[in-house]
């Protein structure tokens, strides 16, 4: 899921506009528009939905790709095999047409971490590099707060040559709230303590599993700082960390063998079913390929990829193609900075190709049932959002249409002014999982998958299928 | 808890023996016997357990051996500290006396391990090396099977160089039974490749963790056969190993730096409150200072030596010592073989000493709350057994007349004829940590911990006040 740099500004968005609440609403309270779908195509939607819960396409995708590929940290040997993965499952699925993009990024390498509690208390640590921390051997006493805001506040004369330890515990949410909050600890929290003279950075882990697993991320310093190197403890070991100052000073030894390393060139995988009367016209679902390297990149994402390449997979069963073009994207290196759906944006984001882009969707939120659907057509053009909503009520999915936002990869469309729609999975124990060694397949739910399949079939075959604009148009990118 | 060698010893002494299921029966139907225990002495009992349930001394030992020493691996620098910390503990709670007396072994290290998917799916495994695995760098094909008869059977012609990989699971079970069954594959599995000419041996751990965490524990090697490489996986990687052989050969590396390094003396920790009346009289209750060093060792044993630590200061808080002495012990290295344990049953091994140590109890099975009683005291002899039940029963403890059997570290005194006494604990989640990096002091109840503190309190404080024996009595050693 969506690094911090991006997470901001997902959170920004996730809010709806005053006017899009308001579209809602008056979608809600009067009679619906006159329908642009038939009956028919209706019929073919809740076909679809049934077909789906039947299907284990996308269950045998996701373990597929995390059994034989693995982890796939972007620019590792593995990035490579889970492109040609990729490229294969779509050829094999009836897609029309498959091709690649290439993306090219620096590729960051992890190749040894540990920590220590030296002294009287000597022990070690379970922690992980966030990624772009460079490589260092540190040893020093540790600083604790317990928010970024303490250490901004903190004076520099007291974290010099120290390791800032920063123990902010973040909230379990349905919706995944708690870590917005928490971002700031990973994206804003290393450049602080750098600038300030502290030696190393250690954090609490954004996370909320109680096991010995840390969660990796990235981070990004900030220009006018030397990188220091940063990582974040388990839950239990920060725990301890606190536990121990009580008795003291304690000295931590972190030893990072991590680090940039030249450049990379990886590639967005996609696929499309060619629409049978509008094929300029795209509707994009899609999940990322890449993944961190401590687990298989199960619920982060290869959950995605499989669930929107299946339903993708169900579209082309149907006897004829929908109106306008399903595209389906596996997006390279999401992690590092959505580098590959930026890289998307920028090759299909010319103003005509905006207006062309009719309404996007990831799933990359683990693979928690989908409790929500909503999207960002304005008022007067929420008729197929309505008629999706609709057809998805049976799968135990509301419409909530004052919530929502775009999926990381979504974002950079949405900036240009490309419309979303958001399937909103329950992330409750998402961040038990994400971005550490527990992203394996046993902790994904094959129902749950057939769920979310059902719903991005449902929604991939109307949207494609409508006439309807969901309000896409280019605008300015914000500054 | 127990390592295996002891293990098949235990299981045979957990099934009562017809004898005492008779004895058992008999106290339960006919009319008790002339209570040896007036009610004054049960009154305190009952006090004792309501001052325990209230007291936190055991939770702030816990706390404090799991923090301020963390793991405690036989013969690292954090075995002298533990010492030292146990020493100096007991003279602070108020016992008469305290002493060390040293137990000498080999000592075995961990320095570093790591294994990996090597080929067109490679990917890193997480493992631990077994306790007493020789170290070595073996890269070669899996030859899995799926339990140790499987093993047994196989043409050493198919396992020449190869990877031995045993993925048998482990059933989840209050008492702690499956232990049992899955034990082989660690205690006799690596000798069993060993012998046909296996490279190296993987085994799926012995534990129910669905988390990323692999279980040590000790293996030894039979004396004609030249040790191998012997290391468990974590269950999701045991199952991605079994996934990945359904699409052929698969190589795997594994480099353990790990091995014997000379000796090492460390110490149990003995204190004692002197009986009043017969003070040549022993109450044994005792826990393992020792723990593998992944954890910190919090439910194996920090548990157990909190919670009789802790029993043993309420009972030094009544106006007059009980009439027998009780004594406290914190076992060196129960994990590699009841090293300490079995150092003191030498020691005190005697046939006089043996009828001298009443009765004895080891709390070694975690931080669950105990739901059964049980003595080794004949028919005719139970009547302190059946008392001390009835004090128990409003902690929710039943009367358990054909379960039990020695705590591991009680085995050494059993097998001289000591009576032990069983104070089960519920064991459903015990080997979700047990040996493996999860065993930290979060995962403990400070309620349950109560609740344990207040069974021993109460049995220390009647067994030790009663003048009945519970039929120690030396005996022959079992061959």
């Amino acid at each position: 899921m969506k690094p911090l740099s991006a997470a901001l500004l997902a959170t920004a968005l996730l809010v709806a506009t005053p006017a899009q609440a308001q579209s809602g609403q008056a979608a809600q309270q009067h009679a619906p528009q006159a329908a642009p779908l038939p009956q028919s195509t209706l019929d073919i939607a809740a076909r679809l939905r049934e077909q789906a819960l039947a299907d284990d396409t996308a269950w045998t995708l996701i373990e597929s790709l995390t059994t034989e590929i693995g982890p796939r940290l972007p620019g590792s040997e593995a990035d490579a095999r889970a492109v040609a993965w990729a490229k294969a499952r779509f050829e094999a699925l009836g897609y029309d047409r498959v091709w690649t993009e290439p993306v090219t990024f620096p590729k960051w390498e992890r190749r040894s971490e540990s920590a220590a509690v030296l002294g009287a208390h000597a022990q070690p640590l379970v922690i992980t590099a966030l990624g772009g921390s460079p490589g260092g051997d540190v040893s020093a006493d540790l600083v604790r707060f317990d928010g970024i805001e303490a250490l901004e506040a903190a004076d520099p004369a007291t974290l010099a040559g120290r390791i800032v330890f920063v123990d902010m515990p973040m909230e379990r949410t349905r919706d995944g709230s708690g870590y917005g909050k928490a971002g700031p600890v990973r994206s804003r929290g290393p450049s602080i303590a750098a600038r300030k003279g502290a030696a190393a950075y250690l954090m609490r882990s954004i996370g909320t599993s109680p096991h010995r697993v840390a969660n990796t991320g990235i981070t990004r310093f900030d220009a006018d700082v030397t990188p220091i190197p940063a990582a974040a403890l388990s839950l239990p070991d920060a725990d301890q960390l606190t536990r121990l100052l009580r008795f003291g000073p304690v000295q931590v030894r972190l030893a990072l063998d991590v680090g940039w390393n030249g450049e990379y060139t990886s590639h967005n995988v996609i696929a499309e079913l060619t629409g049978r009367e509008r094929p300029e016209e795209i509707v994009l679902i899609a999940g990322h390929l890449d993944s961190w390297d401590l687990g298989t990149g199960a619920v982060d994402d290869a959950s995605g990829v499989g669930i929107t390449m299946a339903a993708g997979h169900l579209v082309a069963q149907q006897p004829q193609r929908p109106r306008r073009s399903l595209r389906v994207v596996a997006f390279a290196n999401e992690e590092q900075g959505l580098l590959g759906a930026r890289a998307y944006a920028e090759a299909h984001g010319g103003a005509d190709v905006i207006a062309r882009h009719v309404v996007g969707a990831e799933s990359d939120f683990g693979a928690g049932r989908i409790y929500g659907f909503n999207t960002s057509a304005p008022a007067g053009q929420r008729a197929t959002s309505d008629a999706i909503a609709e057809v998805l009520r049976p799968l135990g999915i509301d419409y909530l249409q004052d919530k929502g936002g775009p999926g990381p990869d979504i974002v950079p469309l949405a900036q240009k002014g490309g419309a979303w729609a958001w399937l909103g999975q329950d992330g409750t124990d998402y961040f038990d999982l994400h971005h550490n060694a527990d992203d394996t397949l046993d902790k994904v739910d094959p129902d749950a998958v057939a769920q979310n399949t059902a719903a991005y079939a449902v929604f991939a075959w109307l949207a494609a299928e409508s006439e309807e604009s969901f309000g896409s148009a280019p605008k300015a990118e914000a500054p």
